[in-house]
């Protein structure tokens, strides 16, 4: 081990910290003696950001695949540390949070599942959760797992989009399953409650149920809008010059990277198409009250859809 | 005449005012003496607002249908009469904004026909514009009219939602035909200017059909989505809990007014049910690809996708 932990012979898991350390309930909030961060992107920096200002753990370790962005952690002093070997980084720790992209997930569980101490908890924020629980499974980690993902990415990516407020307010799931131990559950629930977010309980398969509609499939659209776009502008219509309001924020989250949201939709695909084939049936619908020139339809529709968004809203 | 022109026997039209008329340029902006501004919601009160401030105009006369409206618009400043008949709040005006929804255009049009001075520029703010040409041509009122459309309106309604900036950096749409005298479209231009707008000149027809995809069909889009999540929360998943980011950015604009949005459609039905097909077609595109699981052209489509977004961003 290149790196040892720094409080040598304390148990990993949750320690009371002082006075700074209490919630709103008055509760000490337990704090991590060693958390190993993977992916130091949007998510993972912005977790070190919160955890530290939180006091969630005493000791941060940090890896990404790029030597400038280890550096550019320990730089800023969102981590302690950034070895250039994932299995040094999870050495020791009693938390580890997996926040790198979902198709790199399973290659970093095979990397460090014989690196990881007795009782740590190991999370991860993927955006899809019914393949990465399979993996966790496959790989016999089950004990350790407890899945996550918080409601509260944006389209900017990298580590200088991290923000330590993130997470305040905003819904985040953790997707338990008949094998995770209850301690593991509690651990997680208190550190996302100490996040600031609010927990949302819900099996892998009904997590990318909904997510597929909720957020995968705004992604689509907003990437189907802007190549229409692109069409007409090429047909001689000077639509980038007309775009306004409606189609900026209609396509503001096509700005995420690429790769990551092929990775997204690819791996949550049964439930993409699903949402897919949903939204084409509603588009058809609207597609024949306009057809048809009814009015009233028309106009009770989008009358419906706006009491949804009230709804939403709350 | 209930309500005289307050500078009786000054010719309607254009009028160099004071130094703080003059433009960025260094030449004085013109000043109507008498506008009058028919429709007191977010864009006929953003004109208001902005027109005093940048002194565009001398008298203010101001139309809604709703007393209460006519009553806050004269308590609020933002006009100085607003008479109970639209006939009257034309009389004498050098400049007429109609600032209606689409669909009470041509009545407004038939009402005020025969009471309009000479050399009057009647201009609108309707979001479709071949029908309304139609109309002027039809009602005789060709030699008077330039349709506009100001890229800018928000999913906010009323009064309370004017904002006497609305209009800086804005593209804002002019639609002359053969008929539309230049003296006419040059007043026009410079008050489309004057407000800190840019203006984009367009036929009413290629106008109908850009605004189709870049601004109805997002509509149409996001109205959409929201149907989706309400089926879906009917069926038990917690979606309305999940909704973040990318649901809210992609949903904003169904906030707007169903019955103006509703007259909207139906009078661009042809452009819409075109740009609605087209989406159709795109949205089968990467349908297909994540169906196939081909990461590569799934990607590509991506990237295509966000380098387009960079060009509308410029």
């Amino acid at each position: 081990m290149e790196k040892g932990n720094p409080e040598a012979g304390v148990t990993p898991g949750f320690q009371a910290v002082g006075d700074q350390g209490k919630g709103e309930s008055g509760r000490a909030i337990p704090a991590f003696e060693r958390v190993a961060i993977l992916g130091l992107g949007q998510m993972g920096g912005s977790f070190a950001l919160a955890a530290r200002q939180r006091e969630l753990g005493r000791f941060f370790s940090g890896f990404s695949r790029s030597p400038e962005t280890r550096a550019e952690a320990v730089r800023r002093g969102l981590v302690d540390e950034a070895p250039d070997r994932v299995e040094v980084c999870v050495e020791g720790a009693s938390l580890v949070y997996l926040a790198a992209p979902v198709r790199s997930i399973e290659s970093l569980l095979r990397q460090i599942r014989g690196h990881l101490s007795a009782g740590v908890l190991l999370t991860d924020t993927g955006s899809t959760k019914v393949e990465i629980v399979r993996d966790v499974e496959t790989l016999g980690l089950s004990a350790s797992f407890v899945g996550g993902h918080p409601m509260c990415g944006t389209e900017r990516a990298g580590l200088e989009a991290a923000d330590a407020h993130l997470f305040e307010g905003a819904t985040y799931v953790l997707t338990p399953t008949a094998s995770t131990p209850p301690a593991r559950l509690a651990q997680a629930r208190q550190m996302v409650t100490a996040l600031g977010s609010r927990v949302l309980e819900l099996s892998p398969e009904l997590h990318d149920r909904a997510v597929a509609a909720i957020s995968h499939l705004p992604h689509v659209l907003a990437h189907a809008l802007l190549l229409l776009a692109g069409q007409r502008q090429a047909a001689g219509e000077p639509v980038f010059e007309l775009a306004a309001g409606s189609f900026r924020s209609g396509t503001r989250v096509a700005g995420s990277n690429p790769q990551m949201w092929s990775d997204i939709f690819a791996s949550n695909r049964t439930e993409v198409l699903r949402a897919l084939d949903e939204i084409l049936a509603l588009l058809y619908r609207l597609r024949a009250e306009i057809a048809a020139d009814d009015l009233a339809a028309l106009q009770a529709t989008l009358e419906e859809a706006r009491a949804l968004q009230e709804k939403v809203r709350r």
